[in-house]
């Protein structure tokens, strides 16, 4: 506790803390601490009671600098000169005047000679994807998808004093503006209806007259942050004085009770169909006569029984739910979004990346170092694996070999064979803590060590201390 | 009643009977008299009440004459000759000799020549979807499709003398196996368990000792029906002293309310999201890490909320089921599968195929024979059409224009606009009622009259009486 | 010659020649002789040296039952009625009024009652592909594309009193005119430009001030014909006095010269680059920087040698040129466009199809009679198959399982194996003469009766007398 | 020629070469020097006069340091470490014992630890596409395209002491293998028979007894090269005492007068059926009687007649061919083959990559900097772009945005304006002389600086000056 607040505290940036963050032996309350310097003084635990999709939340700061190091205009700047920035794909060149939102992308790649000619000329820049070009926004984004489980994202905005970019609309997702250079005028308006509150799609874009008066009307400077829901309206232009640089953090895209249903209930009734005759008996002969819509006004006993038949055998859907098999399933999608770890030098140092194997003075060296029953292992990272079973085989997914470029790379996973399984589960489940590999639950030390290379091999585990030479 | 008994009795000959059906004024009346007299001398009602979807059925004639009509060896011979017959498409050439079961189709067309040598060296036939070939069977089976509410579909048989063509098996229909020719002994097994008690697809062929001992073990003659449910394992082989001619009539290929509730399911679950917030609600931040397979034997009390949580919701699920709508969507499958109706000369001479419309002596004629406001019409037939809704629009779709080779046209359907929409309702539910056309239920006499007209150029309704130039 | 000219002449119906036709012993005379028929009294030697691919041909007859039998209005209306005609797929509805051009086809089947409905409100009806519905058309045209060696198609156009039914246009292909009720008045206009002779492509609809002046204006009666080649432009509209019914019979679509070069060429450059290293040497290495578009207007030496060398490695191709092979693969789509033959009673008699394996009194009959070494047996038409070789292996493909409907089977063919290679090609060039099994150049007696037996299966050859049981 | 000799000389090291290539004011030229240092001391017009494509070639240097600086095995082993280098896609694993060539790649990420193991237990190393990952390697390569006007390609081995990874086979590239550490011992076999002189596609391998008897036999060493045309059969194995490293530098795949021609006759045969109506005449009606495969022996004097015309319509297609757009072609190819230019700091300084446009002091700043009239440009190297005609449009082709690896970006174009193509046409072959903007031939100023600003935004021009702040 004391910990926290001290790293959460005014004197810290966010390099500092980043770093003492590579200590925390536990990627889990890695994320916890960095989200709750985010939203500092807000302790998460009342944050994600009282205002996680609920209300939006502003927190003004009065320190420019709490945020510094995340992204800056600098860093914009030598992006577009160093990096592939290609317009359309990681950048979008937009204006919103006298109420017409226009997107200007040229073709082709986006160089500093051009972008700023855009940028002087009125244009907003967003950079799409910051992550890919950012290792500090990469490092940031890689811990926090471990507290939301859930994919966390980023989009940079950079527009000019005196000018707006987009129009106003509401997004699918949870929203964390952070201010990081000059100011912003924010209005942010209430969802227009019930229908509209933790909205399944991002909204068209609205004209003013749409979308009643703002809830909120603030002016954001550089160390603020402002929150909102997903289905809360919002536009945000710069005064005629200061150019704005911000960062919105996302996450929670369709992850909902929602969007978990919809992986399982399909499931659940192929399941009832295999396991319990009542589903698989005929509908009745002449149900399409009274059923249907062309029949929904018939005021016909047999509907009522229909009906309540279905809704009987749905609510015995339930019992055959195969909700983990869903978790899993969702779970798949959350790890084919994640960013890859960003690894610090002591993970590198301790895993496959840092094995002294190596080609130095005209030969193979380092050849012999391998883990052994005695070597201590865990996961190099909470959420870096998840074992699942599809069908007959029981395969482990993971996001070691994922790009900073979303879905660049497929989903990537391999078989644990049957002799592995129980082990793989106990590694699972032991993180943080270090075990030897004799104590994995195999039935051979062949088998204890041949688990432990593999994923060694596929740089999903590291030692407790660096393999050497002996 | 007295009727019915009349029409199925003794001597009533399968085309005596089609042609007294012509005159039954309902075709869904048809259809019941017609399945009355396939099952007699069992009650329709008794049969559908204690044996369909329950148990094997046989009965035992003694006049071979009965099915007489429906189809015959000589016919087969006709359709091999004049007709486009592929091997592999239309008919199958098979054998089960000594546990071993093969097929034996050469490529391309099934003449005489080529078919009866086959058959001559101890090979089953199978012909496929007879109904393309044999009009009495199309027939019969496009009455008994509306009985059923599900495709009626229909394979022959001819087996030569002392031989078998099948391994033994179960389907996934109910089946009517009609002897029309000869003997076959069959036997008739339970279902091998519980899972296999109306299953949703075929079995593979079996080896003689994984399926028990029969429950029924017969020798069908001419004139004698055997029916059994989809699960029950069967074969059927010829005795030394005589060949085999039957044919299969069969339905309800899922058409379970299992498979209603895969259409059902998906589409509550979309409703409830737009409908109902708790859906849309995230889930909780750190779910993956005690749902999902690897923690499925985790105690931990989240585990138990999270499930209640989800039974919850699915129980509130039925409240959004849009059963009308999956009804339709199960309905349409089945007006694709659907044959096309077989019109008595009566239906044809008052309907569009009858109109007066021709050339004549070098002119077009009977051009000006329209429907008009006194014509009274009704349906062609109780299932020819039915009136859905995809979202925005109201369609009518119908299988006046399907063809007698399965699924080879798509599904027909055109748009009822919304002036005509009350008025192809009550034309729906007045069958088998005729009803004039000022008697529709339209703003305007013209829009009376164009709806009546489009459903007329369909050939979708008929007139009470032959429209006839004045 | 005499009995070709009575064929011919005055009196002599379609039926009667078309009867006399099946006495005809060769397949190729008996094209002849119809196209005889067809522009009498212009012998076809000369039609074909000075008027075909030159100039429109004119022949007025003043016999207007001269075509009478090949299609009647009648008939088009009995095809309404029996057959599935769907509109835009088998009939166009269409209009030419005041210089603009409409189709006016609704979906679904053309029925009487819809179709004469349209052509009393003016508007003319095509009928696509008439040689799907008419046996004669069917029986006519695959005759005559035995003359042609290239597709022969029709249309039949139906056009009311005073009225006309597309625009002035150019097509793609040879067009007979066939008058077979009414009047029209044609107009005929030569190809606007050099480039439009013979043209590859059909034109799009012209504006009457786009066509300059008719060569040829005339007024086509029943029994009269007029040919037009490719590129001649000509427009028919109907006189206020009588209706028009006539049918334009076409071919040598793509069929050129340049058609044959388009496949012959590129296997041409394959080969010369397997053969001959000069092909297989490398281009300059500085060929990029003188050649090409924007290097065309330099004067570099380089450049009239790279292209002289280019001319000589053309020139050589000559040597390269498989032109044989591209023959066969131009047959291949001639092959796959043609109708299947309609087979007279005696070849019907002759051939697989009048075999006597039947099923008579309950069991199969006529088993034992096959063809044998002295069987007199010939391809049963000139044009029904062809040897083709595909690299490693022979195939013969062939015409039997065509369909009417255009393309609506895949091209069948099947492996001639190495044994029955030389007796196929000896069977080819046998035709029209009948040869003993026997005398088929294989090795073995069986190799002999396994080919025959194997033609005679899929009906490519018949017997000089009907196979008989012993 | 001086200049040439002293920097191609025993004492030039590879980046002193390459850094002197950087003041050589021509692509071209750099190209030429290139090259020549890599022959050395045989003189390129010999080499390409005498050896290429025709013959083996062994230069022995005894300076073992020549290619230093091209590639390492410390800098795989770096690679491997820092490069996402995946089994199968970028490196090969392989092994060829007793006859046996069998390849081991597991799946995923191929990281040191994993890598040197295979290595150290026997097995080849091949690493695909080092241009990826290498700058020098990329740099050499894309300076060597421009010589050799074809894609110019690399994969380098790593082979342990008394191993062969590699059966004996042929390529369909001319190969330079440049021995860069340790030994290899080589044997060279002739093509076995003309059909395999400078083959269009690669050999399967070859066993020991297919080959016959090298023609070289030899040892290299670092600091040798050997070279071989496409089609010389060649095997390498390690001595007993030595590993080996080597890269092998290839082009001229696919780049014969063959390729062009494949591309160029289609394209005469259309233009031909365009503009020449012989093209278009039909074939005669009765051509399949008498040729095709089945006609081949027959002596029919129609052959000749058709086989001539043939001949002479194929002769006359020279006439027709537009070798200038198939060369065009087959440039459009090579551009997408291209390795995009590794920029000079120079060449960098003075184009878009270097313009002034930036972001400092929380301002864009240098945005007034841009090409003006007196600005003095020129193409960023010879082969950058290319002016291509597709029928209407004029396009620029062009390799700036092309990516190291393979063709994983799409070949990038864009139009030309009419008022642009003269300017565009004198820019590309004015280079490699700067001229001022305001001498390109347009009709406006306006329209010189667009074309100029346009260049320079996509990266093709450099100016003789960088563009500075006023």
């Amino acid at each position: 506790e004391q910990q926290t607040r001290e790293m959460a505290g005014d004197t810290t940036s966010l390099h500092t803390l980043l770093d003492s963050l590579t200590k925390v032996n536990n990627s889990s309350e890695r994320a916890s601490k960095l989200f709750q310097w985010f939203v500092h003084p807000i302790p998460s635990k009342s944050f994600f009671r009282d205002t996680w999709e609920k209300k939006p939340l502003l927190i003004k700061r009065q320190k420019q600098d709490y945020y510094k190091g995340l992204f800056s205009t600098a860093e914009f700047d030598r992006i577009l000169r160093d990096d592939n920035v290609q317009f359309g794909v990681n950048l979008d060149v937009t204006s919103y005047i006298n109420g017409k939102r226009e997107t200007h992308n040229p073709p082709g790649r986006a160089l500093p000679y051009t972008v700023w000619d855009y940028y002087e000329s009125g244009c907003s820049l967003r950079m799409l994807n910051p992550q890919a070009f950012s290792s500090t926004v990469w490092n940031v984004l890689s811990i926090l998808q471990e507290l939301f489980g859930s994919m966390a994202g980023a989009n940079v905005y950079l527009t000019p004093a005196g000018t707006q970019g987009f129009a106003p609309h509401y997004d699918d997702i949870e929203a964390f503006v952070v201010q990081l250079e000059g100011k912003k005028h924010w209005r942010v308006y209430n969802p227009r209806s019930e229908d509209e509150v933790l909205p399944v799609v991002s909204s068209p874009n609205f004209s003013q007259g749409e979308i009643g008066k703002p809830i909120l009307d603030v002016v954001l400077e550089a160390g603020d942050l402002l929150y909102f829901p997903r289905g809360f309206i919002h536009q945000g232009d710069c005064l005629p004085d200061a150019h704005s640089l911000h960062i919105t953090v996302s996450s929670y895209q369709k992850n909902s009770w929602g969007d978990l249903l919809t992986k399982l209930v399909p499931a659940a009734v192929e399941i009832a169909m295999e396991e319990d005759v009542e589903f698989r008996k005929g509908l009745p002969l002449d149900y399409l006569s009274y059923m249907g819509v062309q029949n929904s006004d018939k005021e016909d006993p047999r509907r009522a029984e229909f009906l309540s038949h279905i809704g009987s055998l749905m609510k015995k859907l339930v019992g055959y739910a195969p909700v983990d098999a869903a978790v899993d399933q969702k779970a798949r999608g959350f790890l084919h979004d994640c960013l890859p770890p960003l690894l610090t030098p002591a993970e590198k140092a301790s895993s496959v990346y840092g094995a002294p194997a190596r080609w130095e003075d005209g030969e193979a060296l380092g050849l012999t170092v391998h883990v052994r029953q005695q070597t201590r292992i865990r996961l190099i990272r909470a959420g870096i694996a998840r074992l699942c079973s599809d069908g007959e085989e029981v395969s482990l997914y993971h996001t070691a070999e994922n790009s900073r470029v979303y879905h660049k790379e497929e989903l990537k996973s391999f078989e644990i064979k049957p002799e592995h399984t129980d082990a793989m589960e106990f590694l699972l489940h032991s993180y943080p803590k270090f075990v030897t590999v004799s104590s994995l639950p195999c039935d051979t030390a062949e088998e204890k060590r041949s688990l432990a290379d593999l994923l060694f091999e596929k740089g999903l585990i590291h030692t407790a201390d660096p393999l050497k030479s002996e």
